[in-house]
């Protein structure tokens, strides 16, 4: 298909993607994708990942719960990292959804505070009720 | 300084940094920082990167003027990305911010629609006229 033609992949295959939360606008997450990923998200209108520790798909959610249903795909002007704009669903009793595997919100809850990253957002869900 | 040893620096010394905008909570940008970008960043409370292509520390804004300034520093749960809130100086008459060296807003401009990729932001400012 021309248009994962024209994305830019990296010397691994690979494209980074960082996942904003569509409403709050929150950035959960940043990860990577291959051609096969690429595409399967697009089919599928879920996040499907490429794992580089696993070496495989990662079709997000599939062990969790926690999928992310895909709204808009935005390629950068050099077209090598793509953002894309996601509902993530999953945890509806929540205060907020899930997305990092710490059972946070967001991935990005360590701020650096003089000198120091310190976790500033709370643990929705313990881990190991999320992954049985 | 402990804070960086804590950053799990990729092969190549560099970390992936997302740059959201404070406020609209738009993703301009994406680009590396080494280690010396990192601590330089810290250091001006400015967006210090580290520019592929050129081999060399890139203080974003200093051909265009278009400075970001650093309000905070998130690390992800892996330590190996970071997210940076900011606000885009340098073009205060212009209808938004503009990060992009085509002179948009946002990097991110290409939407897929219909199997295509589609420039959806409008050109703020001619580049020829950023980079004179």
């Amino acid at each position: 298909m021309d248009w994962l033609d024209e994305i830019k992949w990296d010397a691994n295959g690979l494209l980074p993607v960082i996942a904003q939360e569509r409403g709050s606008k929150d950035v959960l997450m940043f990860a990577f994708m291959n051609r096969d990923a690429l595409a399967k998200t697009v089919e599928l209108g879920e996040a499907v990942y490429w794992s580089r520790s696993r070496q495989r798909l990662w079709h997000k959610g599939e062990e969790s719960g926690h999928i992310q249903k895909v709204h808009e795909l935005r390629l950068d002007c050099d077209n090598d990292v793509l953002l894309m704009t996601v509902t993530q669903l999953g945890q509806p009793e929540a205060d907020a959804s899930i997305a990092c595997h710490t059972g946070r919100h967001s991935c990005f809850f360590q701020r650096l505070e003089a000198g120091r990253w310190q976790a500033v957002e709370p643990v929705l869900k313990d881990p190991e009720h999320i992954y049985k």
